[in-house]
This record gives C-alpha cells, sequence and structure tokens, in this order.
C-alpha cells in the first residue's frame, strides 16, 4: 500500500548498538525528491499480559523506569529474546513478574509503541485460568505485584501511578468486556 | 510512591544528541546495592487527537514509518516543539495533516509510549464541532487523510495498516463510546 508515500534509504550511519536498543541515523529520499534524516532506534519487542484474579481484579506490577525517574504501575511485561516466540516469552514474563502461570493464552493486538522513531512492537496476550508457579524474579529487575479493582484503576490513571499506553490499553479492553458483558445480561 | 523501587543515577554519558531523539546511558544503583546500566532515549513528547467526520467515521492518517519500513494509518498526531502547549500542537497537527479546526477540545489521557527505554509522552485529545481550516502540511512530511467506518477500521487492524499504540487506543475509546450510547438508548 501507498508506495507513493515510501522514503528510501540512501545510507545507514550506526551511533550506537547498546545491550538493548541499537541506534541509527538514515539518510532518506523524500516522495517529492529532496533529502532529509530519520533517527531511528531499533529494539527487539516485547510483550505484555492482561491477567485478572479470580476475584475479577487485574495483576499489575509496580517498577522504577529510570527513563521517567518514577515508578509506575502495568500490566506484566517483558523484552523479547532474540529469535524468541512472543507467547513464550509472555508466559515466561508473567510467572517471573507476578508467580502465576496461565492455562489457556490468547493473542489480542500488537502494536508500535513509537512508530516515528522507534521499531518497537509490543504483543499483547490475555491469560486465563490462572494457578500458582513458580515465582523467580529476574535478576537486575525489581517489581511489586499489586492486584487492583477497576475503581483503584482509575485513581491510579488520574494519579500518574498508571501511565504507560498497553496498561491504558489494558484498561480500556476490561471497560469494553465489562460492558459487553452487562449487555448480555439483559 | 514505592521509593525503595528507586534506581539511583551515579554517572551518565551522553550517546548522540539528535534533531529529535537524544540517548545516554546511565549507570545506575539498583535497590539491592548492585550496579546497572541502562538505555535511555529522550524525547520531546507528542500528541495525537481523535477526530470523527459529521458522518460518523474516524480520521485518520496515512504515512511511511520509516523505522517499520511501511506506510501505516495513524490518528492525527505530532511532535512537540520545545516549550510548546500540548493542546496548541493537537490544534496545529490537525489543520496540517488533515485541513480540519475543530470547535472543542478535551484531554482524555496521556501516556508514556516505551517507559522500557523513552520518556516518550503522548497526550491524547478528543476534537469536536470539526469545520475546513487552511490546510497547510509540514515540509518534510506526506501524509494522506482518510476516514474510515468502525468496520474499515477493524480490517485495517487485521492487516496491520492500523499498527500503533495510540491508534489502537483511540478504536477501542470509539467501541466504548459506541457500547455507552446504545446502552443509553436503552
Amino acid at each position: 500500500m501507498s508506495d507513493y508515500l515510501k522514503e528510501t534509504t540512501l545510507g545507514t550511519k550506526s551511533i550506537f548498538k547498546g545491550r538493548i536498543i541499537d541506534v541509527e541515523i538514515q539518510d532518506v529520499r523524500l516522495p517529492d525528491g529532496k533529502e532529509s534524516k530519520r533517527e531511528i532506534v531499533h529494539h527487539p519487542g516485547a510483550v505484555a499480559v492482561i491477567a485478572f484474579t479470580s476475584d475479577g481484579k487485574l495483576i499489575l506490577v509496580k517498577q522504577y523506569r529510570k527513563a521517567l525517574e518514577k515508578a509506575i504501575a502495568e500490566i506484566p511485561a517483558g523484552k523479547l529474546e532474540k529469535g524468541e516466540d512472543p507467547l513464550e516469552c509472555a508466559k515466561r514474563e508473567l510467572e517471573e513478574e507476578t508467580g502465576v502461570v496461565a492455562g489457556s493464552w490468547s493473542k489480542l493486538h500488537s502494536f508500535y509503541t513509537s512508530p516515528g522513531f522507534a521499531n518497537e512492537i509490543v504483543y499483547i496476550y490475555l491469560a486465563e485460568g490462572l494457578s500458582h508457579g513458580i515465582e523467580s524474579t529476574d535478576e537486575d529487575e525489581f517489581v511489586e505485584r499489586i492486584d487492583v479493582t477497576m475503581e483503584e484503576a482509575e485513581e491510579m490513571i488520574a494519579s500518574g501511578e498508571i501511565h504507560d499506553a498497553k496498561t491504558i490499553y489494558a484498561i480500556q479492553y476490561w471497560k469494553l468486556e465489562n460492558l459487553k458483558a452487562s449487555e448480555e445480561q439483559k
């Protein structure tokens, strides 16, 4: 689709190869023939998991985010290892971060988080039929599990304690499911 | 909140200062006293606008995203200029990208797109009471406006033509509003 919008790469300069991200500058030809530069961040991609407790709370993990210089509460998530299947990653991260395993998994959506400069994609799964696994937090990762009601989640959005795209997506998903369920009961 | 999760900065090394993003590596002290490194991308932040036509379609703009090497359709959006008020930015971007101006504006949410490595925040506005403005596309920006029904939006999610966090958020918002409206009619 939309080939007339395409930007062609004229050259690429590697700026940084990190543990998690790579950064490069691309010289590009724009659709009108002019040239420009694009700053691009390569990221391995990530998964995130929507999971509810048996009493209907959403499972979140609180974690310090150095880029934001604050701790926020997010749905369980983690980066893909090289070549890792997103579903396997989701299972691993849910157990590592929350201590639970799920009996059934379904993929809800995937989305790019910041298409203007980064190729990070997040695969979102719904995990159902939860039971206790073997908790084993990642080294280098300090997280605290909190289970919240919808009312608590709304308060945390208002206060900025919930403040990232995937978690706000998850809460919208939750509201939609609740509304659909109340429709069906009528 | 959660001071026991805090990571303390021990040192910062600037890697790159670009036109849009800055990249740095931080040496940090973890909550258990160990040291680690964080790769951080600084971004000026952005706005995005949910706007519906008078016949109830969602306004999208198709645009080539070099980081993804494909064109996707997104809700109108753009980066904040230095010191710019997000609402003013939203008004500017909506008119530049779609040729419309709005009579009323409300802020719906803000969210960090990639808290694991970037401080990019997106402010989401609802624009209502649309009328024609003076279209004036940004230099360096090639966008095509398309107005879509909910059914078309769903097909575009399935095909990957809609594939970013803020636009999938917008479509969830749309579904929620539709469900609420149909509830109220009962």
